[in-house]
């Protein structure tokens, strides 16, 4: 894996961070490009023609190539680490919470987080606004299931965290901004502390 | 892998279809219990203690194990096969197509199909209703994207099928139930042709 690393970024973004943090716990050097996506610098027509052309971040840059979706550039990054399970349904079962994290976390939590944080309540579009109170409760279904899941365990799959924690991490940590209670599950937020205990964490800031 | 394998599912789901066309082109045998979604067959009492406990489907079962998320099954099955690349690259690419499947594809293609030929349009709720119109576009948008890609080669990455082509493959197939014109791309067209073409290949009611 010799090829040059770059991340095409907007760092307050979860799906950037967790990137960033797979990188970081791995000991990997990436270099970073930042882009104001509030200011449209990913539907620029130099963005658009040379990184991802439906003007979307994270892009994950490797030498010449260019990987979209932030768990496929975990994955990439992690592979043959000790971060993906060697045993093949925990490696499958790995990627169940990857799914879950994008199917049923990050459409809510992050998207919830967005709007409130980042839109604004008074500049919310009307089918926005009739999507909140939808998106609020499977964001709070989706921390529920992982508040079950950690009753029982330290880690999403097997004894040691994997890209599912990290992955899971990354808008988990930040839910309250979006208005979540994290208090509501506590299995959860004893998990996201040690996930920041972990050596090698890194903060969303750095 | 001489764990027993059953699949639990709702048949018309693309996303069970999808696990039954990867064990297809594996040549692997797989049993099939079936659940009414429409009857709430995923909703009792049994189901959410035995097999799913947010209620579920597609779970793939491992011998005494459960495997929820239709991607992360299909991963399972596949694992050590030639529909999974062997390059690292090429690996976390395929699984970038998978991830924009459950992110970009299925939430918009699967449920406007699924709205207007399940539910039924008189059904739908209001807040269902407002959001037609934004997945309607957000599915032609990744429709569009897969036929850009398409246009330049014939499988999603490398030159072969791998799951990323078997996990498009099976709501694409079915998009014009849901109203989505697919002569308006005849990249995919070209591509659900050689998809149905492969040795291997079972219909979604097969």
């Amino acid at each position: 894996m010799g090829d040059k690393l770059i991340l095409h970024e907007y760092a307050q973004s979860g799906n950037c961070y967790k990137i960033r943090l797979t990188a970081a716990h791995l000991g990997r050097r990436i270099e970073r490009v930042e882009y104001d996506i509030m200011k449209g610098e990913t539907r620029t027509p130099e963005f658009l023609t040379n990184i991802n052309a439906v003007g979307r971040i994270p892009v994950l840059q490797v030498g010449q190539r260019f990987l979209p979706e932030s768990n496929a550039a975990c994955f990439y990054l992690a592979d043959g680490s000790a971060l993906i399970p060697e045993d093949r349904f925990a490696r499958a079962d790995m990627l169940r919470w990857m799914f879950f994290e994008q199917y049923h976390h990050e459409p809510n939590i992050a998207t919830v987080r967005f709007w409130v944080m980042f839109v604004g309540g008074d500049a919310l579009s009307e089918v926005q606004r009739a999507q909140l109170p939808a998106k609020r409760l499977a964001g709070e279904r989706a921390l529920q299931q992982m508040d079950d899941h950690l009753a029982l365990r330290n880690w999403f799959v097997g004894e040691a965290p994997t890209l599912a924690d990290i992955c899971l991490y990354a808008y988990s940590h930040v839910a309250e901004e979006g208005g979540f209670d994290l208090s509501l599950y506590p299995h959860v937020r004893a998990w996201l502390d040690r996930m920041a205990d972990l050596p090698g964490h890194i903060v969303m800031e750095a």
